[in-house]
């Protein structure tokens, strides 16, 4: 089981998230590439950072939506969105070989990631964005209940994929996460370490509503905003186990 | 003698620039890498232009104004200058091998190509930003009676240059151009015409002073914005010759 | 009825509209505010245009989206939006003082306009707005068949309002205009001089179904986006009859 | 002496400054508005802070350069530069005017106030900003040796001045601060304290070179980026004194 993190998020003067006490603990980065946050200069401090710690790393593209963070949905043309992925993940792509590292993975941000998980047509779009990019990367989604829906449209598409579970969040039975918004939607360390526990032995969650619900997950979404958090990235690492070294 | 022209600089509702009729005259088409102009859709429908009419393609990057349309100088640290860079080169680049092409170059924008031009440190900036690309890009930049120096330069970065001259703009004698806002800076199409055949018969011009001036130009930059730039093209591709096709 | 048309929607290089031409013919001027198009320089030769046509001035503020020019919907916090518009309004306000004229009203733009138009959430927003700006502006809204539900709302926060129709666009059964996708949902010339006319006659349009529908409008929006807009302004103009002098 | 600091930076997701904790202890609030910090929220929420604790508020202008934070020199046009400045000073004097709050004087920010300080053209643009306000602001600017020379260009233009000094950077001659990339350019907290001490007794400093400078300052600035400023911040407001109640 691999640990992601989003990384890269500041933005000029602006600092945000402590990524270099997060990068010696996780598998994948996720970078951030311009249009929510990660300004030239942070892709490619964070992209030294990855490789001095022999991360993976993958594109985290985003709306262009500087001062919302990315986190509103925004309804772009089919065309519009294809071409905004491909800037993005193009711009940390060829960065991140100045730093002789190939880009892995996508992993869309924020309101994209959420509307690609809701609608069809989103997904198709982003599929088509990458199936289409000048050389195979692998998207990174949600494990839900409907991944093998997932998965046959990533086949149709001849994309490959990677599905994230997350550790301190609960879910409803269709293996959405819970709005950040309701009670109980964020587990405390205890939860959460149970939940990871339970991932890494069932591969399955307890949901919301008591369901026992399998999840099939390559990898942890982790989060290193303040001190807490890398503590518990640090917990749970140390119950995932060693990091592998890097291919 | 080839033809380039600064292309792709719409931006979003906003049209500049008759690209459609310039892309049929020209060899190199710099286009615009969404730092002065060019956001994702507009480059990705220029590079289809520019495949599609066999144009060779640079990366046209710039300071990071928008407002100011890149011709405002900004003092960025040498670190986030080849970030910079590097950002819009490697943007570019992926989309353009999206589309099937292999980016050929970089030509600075505005205030950028005019430090690059005047202060030795920027220029060691942009070659090493070059230098340091994870593959061979040359470098655009104006023919003057320095270009000696400046193949040296480019030599100890290990990188190859592309001259270019300017058929409508009046010199100085040391190869630079006369500010727009001097009297007599901008050509007329039969002085232009006349500065064209002087570069093609007998690699010079006339400067400002009357001095006879050799300018060994790899390529004449023409300019797309209006039906009159256009017509002009057509009367220097007549000139210059066929468009060879691309390899 | 007086004519209102989106003025200022420049930005930085780029231009957009024939604002020249059509300020000697109008008699609301709908200025951008920044957020999806007029930087500060065309902000300030905007309203020195108005003032020296004696044109009356209201801000025409956006969601904040450069590239898609306010044209998407984006889901900002009441709080978030009612600090976004009153950001633009000041904005206006305050260069329009400095040019001696005094705001008298806001017409939202684009995705912010239809959101309002449709969701009664966002309609109260920026009513909240306006009702707790430092001085009364008018809101310039849609005449729709729900006018008298709009008023009480309206009245119910203390500002007045300002209800536009359109000559060129073919309304639905609710007053609502139909899509531009639609088919039939730009009128020709002839037509739209025809529901000029009838606006004018009768205070009423004919939709889509052949409903005859009672709209009444303080104002008419135009476009002078290029030559047949204008000239579509100055056939509007001569039947609604000579610009009152501004008071 | 009054105490003025720089609040409101932060940037939609982004943190900057500890504005809360600086609040009750200034009086004067420089606060961004927009360009190089501050959306419109912050805005809104800083204004509300300030009201709270009676702070007065002034507009804090910068270059259009959220990346660089304002801390780069751009060449705007006379022009530009004056619908730039008016553009943010509106904004903020609008939305503070919603907050019950009347604006009292603008401070450029960052590249822009030391291109002011250094640079008699650049200085004349943003008093001619300043002077064709719709009402009267003062003007805060750097107490140096040629303070009296800046009086009467001040008078010349019919605007006041506020003379600011710093307690914990070391003066050259001029009464300009030393670049803090010279060693010995930023106090520690002793020799702060020693230089707010001998502006208050004396109205004087000591400079790099050991002379004695009068500096007849109206206010200190003062830095809340962090514990150690707010620190700083206590400790010098002890020795100034209380607070007076704002008018």
């Amino acid at each position: 089981m691999l640990l992601n993190c989003d990384l890269g998020e500041s933005y000029g003067s602006w600092r945000m998230g402590m990524d270099a006490h997060v990068m010696p603990h996780i598998d994948l980065a996720n970078i951030a590439c311009g249009f929510h946050g990660g300004d030239p200069l942070t892709l490619a401090e964070t992209l030294a950072l990855a490789r001095e710690h022999g991360v993976a790393v993958g594109a985290h593209p985003a709306y262009p939506d500087l001062v919302g963070f990315g986190r509103r949905s925004m309804n772009l043309s089919r065309e519009e969105l294809i071409a905004t992925l491909r800037y993005q993940i193009a711009a940390l792509e060829g960065m991140a070989a100045c730093a002789g590292i190939a880009l892995d993975y996508v992993k869309p941000h924020g309101a994209l990631y959420n509307d690609m998980m809701r609608d069809a047509t989103i997904r198709d779009v982003v599929m088509t964005a990458l199936a289409g990019f000048h050389r195979p990367l692998k998207l990174m989604l949600l494990a839900t209940a409907a991944a093998d829906a997932h998965r046959e449209e990533a086949t149709r598409h001849g994309i490959d994929l990677l599905f994230e579970a997350f550790a301190d969040r609960r879910y409803d039975d269709n293996g959405h996460l819970l709005s950040r918004s309701e009670s109980g939607a964020v587990h405390n360390r205890e939860r959460m370490l149970e939940q990871v526990e339970s991932l890494l032995q069932d591969r399955a969650v307890t949901t919301a509503r008591g369901q026992r619900l399998t999840l099939e997950a390559d990898t942890l979404c982790v989060h290193g905003d303040n001190e807490e958090g890398v503590r518990a990235i640090e917990a749970i690492r140390e119950r995932v186990g060693k990091r592998r070294a890097r291919a």
